[in-house]
Order: structure tokens, then sequence, then C-alpha cells
């Protein structure tokens, strides 16, 4: 008998039809003798049902140019939890209809203990001493997921994406054997196999090589939950919840990296199209600029993520080229326009048609000749390379978004991750 | 200063229009100095949607006729409080973009305890010690109505209507001063408006006669509020959630009975189409005939309102007829059936198209009369009356439903409710 953690995203609980599915796979594991713990998302499309109920709120001053008086992210959270508490009560109703023992579990009846950082709250603890016992006697726990509670005893939320942290960090509280991942997609894949037909599904993959992938725009796992499995060596397996119950579902494992996978290089070729960049013009080339600039993006609350500097010139003043999330592009210039004076600089580009692509392994650490590899392939099809940023385990480089497809499908190619026995390349 | 409770039902929250006209009419009270607990109810339709949800799930098994294992009104009633949960951060954000200080209240975080009689959960006590200093401190209470916290630490509901209870109890603990029902009629009328288009609002009514009406078939206010509400001697006031600020709105006020009540006779005629009538053939003529009859109906759960023994016959047998409500008369039928050898009667008549009418007035406490006006009343309309049934201050008639509206205008004409001077009708 093992404890196992199942979550399950809001396309696999969209309709009534799929909830009733989610309990037959729940049943399976719980009729083989497992503790279930199941995690659910909202019914898919519910969260943004509610999201555009705060935002019609807001609607007519937003559109007369009034101010927003009040932060409202307590409330905010308290509404959108709603769609993952309708969830959790359905699925707790349709495994009782077929004679098993659950109860739904909200973030406040757990505790799921949050901070305070109203909709995007981190978790600070969860407590097992009533779930615990209530799936020790038989009960299987069904987990709003996304939610938690705060120390002023108000409903808070993870923000987007926060039901795969739930679920993994139920699984940790609860010293579960495993936490399985259902999703719409039956694992993780070389690369996106809407761009690539060839794209290969991968048996296992490290937690870091997870985190590149996850971060660079793979939209199958939420980052902080893979942060959180690699710190508590908790084995993630990502899997389909179309299957039925009793067909093959391998999935993909995702876990500390072991032999096997050393042995390959690259394990993924990852892109996103929600970066912006941003060139500041004849930067004053004198130390502590740079900071300067960041200190702006993060008084505006904006992440930079690729820089690069240009070379100096002998004037002493160098563009300064940087990218950020493409919603927080106005944002941004906004802030930067404000600071010109201060910071230095004669003018500012953007350019919102950009995509960052990205190659991925864990292999990288020990071998030489994935950058080569990588820009001749870019150099062959004439796509030129905007900002490069490299990592331990990744590379990425800035191209126009007009070459994404080709740039993916160049790279996939060129490390040959179609096939599962590619010199250098071997599967796990 | 005075503390208010002010309770907004479905269709006053309905969209985000009415909920931001909601929060100009508890601004307006808040800004006269006011401490103000607003009580809302779910967005009209959405507790429908929820239920919808719920039923949805079991939708093949009923159509198989397959049976419903599990009891399953705990999560029912985790579901369907989310409606409530929605408006209270709706009308909290709302009122925090008007520059007020407001957060939402959910029933476990009053908490508003109840016992576990889950979807139709009876208050068991409220506490204010947190809500209170808030109020105290200038923050708009807004509460989820309809919702509380069971002693196993989850959500139960108050049934339908139970928005209207929360309000009063919400009242009653927090000592207020009055307590605001806003609905969509601007009071309590004489009558349905929609049959008798002289139907007068009342200024004033009794809770006596309030509770004789609401239990009638008056859908203004729940039963449980008014006796609640009386126990407590809160004035309700019943207004119209329509108005703009400023506009008169003097509404409904239901108290305790007053001299200037006391000179009226008839406030009130109430009509119930939601009854079936069964009729107990040739019923053996024994003692404890009838109380077996009354059990058979009390272990089915199905309530017997008026009741009425025929003549007895020569064969000591006699006709036993009385009313259920409509939606329970097949498992009355069904409890019948299997009790028919034990009860002993020779046969069931049972008719779903009936119409129970009544008039209702503190006043007949000490005037005479009322029968006979009454009587006199559907006699010459040629109205057949089936079943009896009085208490001190009303008298009703199950008749025929085609009757229905021929009788109301009928008996308002007969008590001469469309005016204020009437002979022995006197306006409070």
């Amino acid at each position: 008998m093992a404890r196992i953690v199942m979550k399950f995203g809001g396309t696999s609980v969209a309709n009534l039809d799929r909830i009733r599915h989610v309990a037959s796979l729940v049943a399976a594991e719980a009729e083989a003798g497992n503790e279930v713990a199941v995690v659910v998302s909202a019914m898919s499309g519910e969260t943004n049902r509610l999201v555009a109920l705060v935002d019609g709120l807001d609607a007519d001053r937003v559109k007369q140019g009034e101010a927003l008086g009040g932060d409202i992210d307590d409330e905010y959270d308290s509404i959108v939890a709603t769609g993952e508490q309708v969830t959790s009560g359905l699925l707790a109703i349709a495994l009782r209809r077929r004679g098993l023992k659950a109860r739904s579990w909200l973030g406040w009846q757990i505790p799921l203990r949050t901070d305070m950082a109203y909709s995007k709250a981190r978790i600070a603890e969860i407590e097992s001493s009533a779930i615990g016992p209530s799936m020790a006697e038989g009960n299987i726990a069904v987990v709003a997921g996304f939610q938690g509670i705060s120390d002023d005893g108000r409903i808070s939320t993870l923000g987007r994406g926060g039901s795969d942290t739930s679920a993994v960090a139920m699984a940790v509280a609860l010293k579960a054997d495993r936490c399985d991942i259902y999703t719409d997609v039956d694992g993780i894949y070389t690369t996106d196999p809407r761009i690539a037909k060839d794209a290969r599904r991968l048996r296992r993959i490290a937690f870091e090589e997870m985190l590149e992938l996850a971060s660079l725009g793979a939209k199958v796992l939420q980052t902080r939950s893979v942060e959180l499995a690699m710190n508590n060596n908790l084995p993630i397996r990502v899997l389909t919840s179309m299957a039925e119950v009793g067909d093959p579902n391998p999935g993909t494992l995702v876990c500390h990296e072991d032999e096997t996978m050393e042995e390959r290089v690259v394990s993924g070729v990852a892109y996103s199209r929600d970066e912006a960049q941003i060139t500041l013009l004849r930067l004053k080339d004198a130390p502590g600029m740079v900071a300067k600039v960041c200190r702006a993006m993060s008084d505006a609350n904006v992440i930079v993520d690729m820089i690069v500097q240009g070379i100096s010139r002998s004037d002493s003043s160098a563009n300064l080229t940087f990218t950020v999330g493409k919603r927080d592009l106005e944002k941004a210039l906004a802030a930067l326009n404000d600071a010109q004076a201060e910071i230095g600089f004669d003018g500012i580009k953007s350019d919102s048609d950009v995509t960052k692509v990205s190659v991925v392994g864990i292999g990288m650490r020990s071998h030489t000749g994935v950058a080569q590899t990588m820009f001749e392939a870019l150099a062959e099809r004439n796509i030129n390379v905007k900002v490069i940023a490299t990592s331990e385990i990744k590379i990425s480089v800035l191209i126009d978004s007009e070459y994404t497809e080709l740039a993916v499908r160049a790279l996939h190619s060129a490390f040959e991750l179609h096939t599962a026995s590619a010199p250098k390349v071997s599967a796990p």
C-alpha cells in the first residue's frame, strides 16, 4: 500500500463527464489499496469567468481613466478560490456515488497556511493532523488546489498554476510515495509537438531540466511545483487524464538525475513568445548604470530576464538590451521614461515581436559543443540571434518571432531529439 | 450613529451594475455615520447553476433508475455556498473602489455556527468578537448570507431563502438598531399586485401577520427570519433596492403590533398554489385513526397542513381530507398506500389542482364577522370551498385553482384593502 497524491488540472475536470472520469481514475487507485489525496483545479474557464467578474466591476472606471483606489487582492482571492471549491465538492460527490468514502478539503480546513501575499501567496505550512488521520481511515481526501489560508484567517491563492504547487506541497506534507500530475498531454516532450511533428515523449527528465523547461515556456508544470519537488526529492509523474482506467499510461517521470540521463546532452527545445526586448541607446558607460536600470525595473515590479551590454563606444556610452515579459512592456517603458534623466541614456527602442528559444539538458554540464551545434543550426537557416543567455544546463537565444517554428525544428533536428538512439543522446 | 444590517437578495445583486448600485446604497448609510453590516445572497441564477451541476452529476444514474448511494449534503453545501462567497467579495471590492473600508466575511470566518443538518442547517450561535470590533473601526462588514460552519468544521447552508435568516440573526448578534431587507419589490402589499391591481403597500405590518403571510405563499420574507426578528423584537424594514440614493423609499416596517394596527381587522390576502389535497375514503372512525395518518406522513417526511374530517357515516367510517405540499404528493400517496392495511381505509383520492387562499389580520383576534364576510364574498362568486382552516389571526380556504384570481380579488375587495380609509380598516 502506498500513499499517493493525484492532481487534476482544469481541462481534466472541465465538465461533469470529465469529473466522473476522474472519479474512475481515483477509484482505481483507491481500490488498489492506496491511500489517496486528490488535488483539483477549477473547471476550465471558471477562473477566467471569476476574474472577468472582478475586472468587470472596474471596467467603467478604467474606461474613464479613473484611478482604482484600494488594494483588493484579498477579496480577489476569496472570489477566485470558489472555482476549486466547487470542483472539490463535485469530485467528492462523484466518488461517494461510486460507493467510496470521500470528502472535500478547502485550504482553510486543512489548514494550508500561506503568507499574506494575496493572489500570489507562498505556502508556509501544511498541517496534516486532520487530513492524515482521515485518509488513514479510508477517506479519499479531495483537496481544493490553488488556495490556502493566510495569517489573518482569510482565503489566499497561490497564483495561476498554483494547483500544481498545492499538489506537490500536499504530497510532501503527507509524506506521499509519489505525486501524479494528470493533465491534457501524456507527458513531457522533447519540444512542442504542434511545431515539430517528430517530437518524442521523454520517459524521464531531471528536476533541473524540467525547471528550465517550465520557466522557459513549456506550460505543463508550474515552476514552483518543480522546485518544491526537487527540494524534497519527491518524484512527479506527468500523465494524461484522458486515458481509460487500465490503459497503459506511462507518462514522464520527473526525478533526480540518474546515470542514464547523463548520457543525454540535450533533453528538449523550449520557446516562449511572451518576451519583449528593450534597448536603451547610448547609456552612459559608468559603473552602476546597469544596476540603476535594474532598480528602475524592480521598483516597477518588472522582472528583467536576458540582458546584454553592447560594446563601449569612444564616447564612453553603450547600448543596453534586455528582455521583459511582454505584458510588462508598457509598464517598463513608462518607468524607464520617468527615470531617463537619473539613469542617463539617449533613447529607447522596443520590440515585442520576439521569441526566446532555448535548448536544455543536464548533459551540457559535462559536454562541450552544444553552443556550436546550436548556432550553426540557426546560422544555416539565416536566423539572426539578437540576445544570448546561458546557464549551466541551457542556452537561450532571442530571435524574431517569425522564425520561431523554423528555429525550433532546426534545433530539434540538430540535436537528433526525434530518436532515442541518437549518438550522444541515449533515452533514459 | 446607529448600527444597521442591510440585506440584498439575488435580484438586487444580479449583475455588476446592480452590485455597484448596491454599493452606492451601502455607501450612503456608511457616510451618514452608521456602522453597517451588509448580508448578500448569490447573484440571481447562480445558486440554480450550482445545484444543476450537482444534479447533473447524477443525471445518468437517475435516468437508468440506479440508486444514488451516499449522503452528499455536506458537499452540496460546500458547493452552493460559493455563490454568496463570490457576491460578498465583489461587493467588498465595489465599496473599496468608492474609497470605503470594507471586507467580506464568510460563514466560517465570523464564525456563524450551525447544527450539522446540512442543506437546511439552523443557526446555533454567532460570534461577534471579530466582526464587531472590525465594524467599530469603520470597516463595512460584507457577510455572505445563507451559510455557516458546522460543529465538524464544514460549510453548512441554511436552505433556500436562508439569507434573510442570516441577516436577521446577524442583526440580533450585532445588537443592530434595525435590519433593512432590500428586495425587488418596494414593500409588503395587501395582496399580490399582479392579481389585484389596486393592491396597496402597507406601511406597517405586525410580525404575526407577516409570519402568516410568509408561510402562506407571499414570498417576500422567509418565515424563519420573521420568527427570529419577532422573538428578538428586531424591526425589519422591507424596501426596494431599485431606488436611487436619496429617493423616498419608505418600504414596509415589520414590527410588534401597536395601537394603530389594532384598528385594522384584515391586513392582507395571500394565496399558495403549492398545495395538493388528499382524501382517504371511508376511514374507520375510531380513536387514533387521524394520528395514524399523521404518523405515516411524518415518517415519510411530509408535512400535513389543513385537515378536515367528514361527518361520520352509519357504518362508523368517515372521509378524511388533508393537504400536503404539491411536491410531496407522490411521496405521501406512496406512504399511504403502504400503510393502507394498518390505517384502514377503502381508497384514496387526490387533487393537485387546488389553491389555498387566506385572509390574515391581527384585528381578527378582537373582531368578529371576518369569516362571514369571507364566505359571503366567495359564495357570491360561486366559489366552492373544499377545506377550511383557521388560526387566531387567519382564515384559509382550499379552492379549485381556476378560481384563484377571482377569489383573491373578491376578498381583497370585500375587506376594502385597496383603501387606507375603509371602515374598520385604518392605515397605520
